[in-house]
């Protein structure tokens, strides 16, 4: 397919990369141009034969020419989007599908009375998208069902996890999950019971070792011996009673913010934050391609 | 060290494997001989060298003859807990180390007038110990200073990864992360936004891939140029308005519960379950020995 990236951040080259990967032509935008050679640069450094298939794009219109899909990664900020969408809105083909990566805001905000909106949705991925699989998708409520049908299969074949909200929600599925596990996070060491190493410690080497290949629904499911209706049924009342404690929502104050990120720059000081996430960078994709042999043997 | 066994399910096995791996005498001992029986089975299956380490022990007065730390890990029911702290009372020498596995019952409601009280408290592994490394340690009020202190530096030497809550709390730490994510997942699919499948996948697809590394604070961190002062002032209200949202703790209806146990059934019919639990055993035990290996190359 022909693939048009518009705005080429740490996350428009990951999907520079993603689409190139898979085989498709990809011509990549970015209002500054050194951005959208950075993109091209970071294709090439995974494998030159991928950056091959890739242009450089020498205006809006010229990337979106021919283009069957866009992957815009702009600025998060409403007004960029809400003018780049009126921009892109008069220079699409009539059958071009447009994917924005928001994390937060939902296509109804800049999309409403664009000819196009029919084929405009959110295609949310979680930073980097090629290493890390899960894209949500998003319609907006004149979103066309075949638009949803087209993202959700074209994810697919790219090898990434497409899942489909029914509708806009705040925060979506990705950032719903996380705050909920960041609220409680927060409260444990606001209430002093223990401190974030600690609680970072519970993931790590706790709950998260399980959760990267289970999600939490199939990892009570096998906690009781017939299944997720009977851990419910033995566990549901004590969930509940945890739940009640966990419905003060707290902001996060700036004493507490404080406090962690001393903790936090004592673990890794400033200077070496480019290097933790280069660590980061480094153990994520050894992790994902560990998994995918792990996959490869014993099945999904 | 001379560790003693007292209770022998799959929770009391693995920590038998635990103790007997690290080159620890362990005597294992439960109520029912068969039980004590399929413990040592167990670790021998492991490594015959560790089962050389391990003796069935007649009765609780002989497994806990000269032992310096016991790991209980009974059935979950509060009588069973008093009572079976009542008769090792009588039994423990005056240095002995006592550790509940209770996911439940914090060490206050089995331990209160016990003259060795001073010497008990919870170490909630994730089960199974012998491949996740996670134990959480929690005082009672009257538990001594020395016992956290001695416990912690034993589980350590064991190769686990313990962290110390400050103060008895319910759910402790890992269930109240736990509770806090599946109340998210549960409403997710109550409210209709999407399946259970699809909830699993966001996290095992997606958020999951970074959480069996880095915990939720060092996830943040590194999401913003300068740590996560930076992250807070950018996100908070963000997470603060979700976290609102989230506020509404729910019971799982019958009708939830039912229809999310119909989808899983369908994926994984009711005969198929022992065959899925050795697969995320299997797979469990895998990703563990990938982490352990990418953290030896990279660092932790």
């Amino acid at each position: 397919m022909k693939i048009a990236i518009v705005g080429c951040g740490v996350v428009g080259s990951s999907w520079s990369l993603v689409f190139a990967r898979a085989g498709h032509d990809v011509a990549i935008y970015d209002r500054t141009l050194p951005a959208a050679e950075a993109a091209l640069a970071f294709v090439s450094q995974a494998d030159p034969a991928f950056a091959a298939r890739c242009r450089l794009a020498t205006d809006l219109a010229d990337v979106l020419n021919g283009a069957e899909y866009v992957q815009e990664s702009a600025p998060e900020r409403l007004p960029i989007k809400q003018a780049l969408y009126r921009e892109m809105d008069a220079l699409l083909s009539p059958t071009t599908i447009v994917a924005s990566s928001t994390s937060g805001f939902p296509a109804s905000q800049f999309t409403e009375g664009l000819k196009n909106a029919a084929r405009c949705l959110v295609a949310h991925p979680i930073n980097p998208p090629h290493l890390i699989p899960l894209v949500e998708l998003i319609p907006a409520p004149w979103t066309a069902p075949e638009t949803v049908n087209v993202t959700r299969e074209l994810m697919r074949t790219l090898g990434q996890s497409p899942i489909t909200l029914t509708r806009e929600i705040n925060g979506f599925v990705v950032n719903r999950l996380q705050s909920a596990l960041l609220g409680e996070a927060f409260r444990l060491v606001e209430d002093g019971i223990c401190t974030p190493a600690e609680v970072d410690a519970a993931v790590a080497d706790g709950l998260g070792l399980r959760w990267c290949f289970m999600g939490p629904f199939a990892t009570i499911d096998l906690n009781a011996a017939n299944g997720v209706g009977e851990y419910c049924a033995n566990l549901g009342p004590m969930y509940y009673g945890l739940a009640k404690e966990q419905a003060d929502p707290r902001e996060w104050s700036p004493n507490l913010v404080s406090s962690i990120e001393s903790k936090m720059r004592a673990a890794v000081p400033p200077a070496d934050l480019p290097t933790r996430r280069k660590w980061r960078d480094a153990f994520l994709a050894a992790i994902v391609a560990a998994k995918r042999d792990i996959t490869g043997k014993l099945g999904a």
